[in-house]
């Protein structure tokens, strides 16, 4: 016995022709800790598109019910080589009821409960998922649950990371997200100084209006020092960055030197001993990060995942901060949408062309049931 | 009583002017732990050169006996900021015979000895340097052993540092260079294997006549495939690179990636978990370093520098290495010098566009008494 249900899948073919289409696919019945979630409702995150989208030409692509076909250009294409021909499911994360359940009491105690989940194809009908991943989400609804695990752990990872290697302070070069309006939070909560970059003055007002002490504006043209000012008062030379291409790394990098180099009583030919650290958590521009030879020799720059993250950090810190997202579903960790769109509906130009652009609190909610 | 002897200085201005002369210098007696050096020779290392002329335009210099005027373009001359108006010796490393003590026994035991020396003026008739980082040379001539210390110990410390990560393997992007080939015995001793990264033929004629195993030549239309076969054989995915500026890093991040990729049995949309770590020593081009995003999340970039390293390492680590190099001074850790210059004629045209190119073996080595 197996559960029918719509689900996407994305398959990028080797001569770069990305199809994404919604298929009626076949749920097996779950087994030992897994169970089977009918999924409610999946948050579109910047995570989803490199797999969803990737750097598809959707402007020209083919659209038809609940399917569409891009061209996808080099040397994008080369570069995902290794996913070629596959068909992939899509969505890391989302909420729903669980339907069925596996042997295991983990899993058995599920039944019924509506629960957060990551199960990798949360833009489906339904979903097979690890009952110890799941949250169980009590009286919050999927929409207020579906988003509470990517967003919400990323966040607090920022803050433990940030403990883990002895700082007191962190800067985040994308304020105004949903992502860092909760890091706002948790930085207050956990009294860690945070240094906010935004883009807009209304991000300024957003985040001031949350409480936020240091908020720096990169449109204004006094960018570098009142980010050099932000940092000489919090100490930041630890940040965060999701946007990956261009030069907000460099630029962070630089004032952190420069605030560095202004303590210092002797020079140096290889700048201060100051060391400074960026990690690159995603990747809302494509285009190369360019480092310049500006801050000495005393600097490192990560990539940052969570996955890893958590394995490093081990089960019991992962459960302590799983249990902070639910006892602040609402406050803390609240996302919120710009609007509701069913599997085809993902699927049309208009929605495509817009989620993609990943703008700052304007996320899409997905609700496979319509 | 205090000694006199010619010394060189850089100056950089507000205004983006470069002084570089021979200045008649007082050196004051030495005390304490301290000994005085009449210094016999000192290498022109990059590392030098980046305080010593910069990225001033030497081409339209205006030339005098021990002097040159040239002008610092921007954005070199703001970046510079910290060391304007100062006036600087230069000349990390040299040898030459302690001719004064303090009254320590330590700086006792050397008068008369010829040492080899880091004093940080090397670029002078006399020097007063630290009796503890003294490596005496015993039947070592000052030629042999002025580069004693920051080639072999960079060296060393690539060797030491891999070790410490739990490294069996190291990726160097300079193959050829006199450390490169310093690096090719040390990990022939070691039992580490090595990736060495060569842009000439000759060079990789050079290199194999060494015994190394793994030369890729960056040069032929291959060189990807070369340096991707040599990773997938030695797992080398820890590199060091002292260019800094271009490509090179990402195309060794991509082949890194590229090899821990293929042995993947299924695709991840954030790239391999194989750490990927790269360590920029050097700035032999001041272009900006470009990283694309092809090598997913588990990358990892740093500066490297000799001083942060050994401090981190420990006295006992750095004695160590020490007693190495001097008792290997003239067949791992031996030097070569494309010429010799004294303090006036190392402020020649034809000298400063020579040297500054920092060309693979052809290093000059400065005499301060002609």
């Amino acid at each position: 016995m197996s559960t029918t249900g719509k689900q996407l899948f994305t398959t990028l073919t080797s001569d770069g022709t990305l199809t994404v289409e919604i298929v009626d696919s076949e749920f097996p019945d779950p087994t030992g800790n897994q169970v089977l979630v009918k999924m409610e409702a999946a948050p579109i995150n910047p995570s989803d598109l490199a797999i969803l989208t990737g750097a598809a030409d959707f402007e020209n692509a083919e659209y038809s019910p609940g399917k569409v076909v891009a061209n996808m250009p080099e040397p994008f294409n080369s570069a995902a080589k290794a996913r070629h021909d596959q068909r992939l499911p899509a969505g890391n994360e989302g909420a729903g009821t669980v339907v069925a359940t596996g042997d295991s009491d983990m899993a058995k105690a599920l039944m019924g409960q509506r629960v957060a989940c990551v199960p990798g194809n949360a833009f489906s009908q339904y979903a097979i998922a690890d009952a110890a991943m799941c949250l169980p989400l009590g009286d919050h609804s999927s929409e207020e649950g579906a988003s509470s695990f990517v967003n919400p752990m990323t966040a607090l990872g920022f803050a433990e990371n940030a403990r883990m290697d002895g700082q007191k302070a962190i800067l985040h070069t994308v304020g105004a997200s949903n992502l860092g309006q909760m890091l706002v939070k948790i930085c207050q909560e956990d009294d860690l100084a945070l240094v906010n970059i935004v883009r807009k003055q209304d991000q300024v007002d957003l985040l001031k209006g949350l409480g936020a002490e240091h908020v720096v504006n990169s449109s204004d043209d006094d960018f570098m020092d009142q980010l050099k000012s932000a940092i000489d008062t919090t100490d930041a030379f630890y940040g965060f960055d999701p946007i990956g291409g261009g030069k907000m790394i460099d630029s962070c990098f630089k004032a952190m030197e420069q605030v560095a180099v202004s303590k210092m009583t002797e020079y140096s030919r290889y700048g201060s001993n100051q060391a400074k650290r960026m990690f690159i958590y995603g990747r809302l521009d494509f285009a190369p990060t360019t480092l310049t030879p500006s801050y000495g020799f005393g600097w490192t720059l990560s990539g940052w995942l969570l996955t890893p993250f958590l394995q490093q950090a081990g089960m019991e810190t992962m459960m302590r901060m799983r249990q902070r997202v639910i006892d602040n579903l609402t406050t803390t960790f609240a996302s919120s949408y710009k609007t509701k769109v069913d599997l085809e509906a993902m699927l049309t130009k208009d929605a495509i062309l817009d989620y993609r652009q990943m703008k700052t609190g304007e996320k899409y909610l997905v609700t496979p049931w319509g």
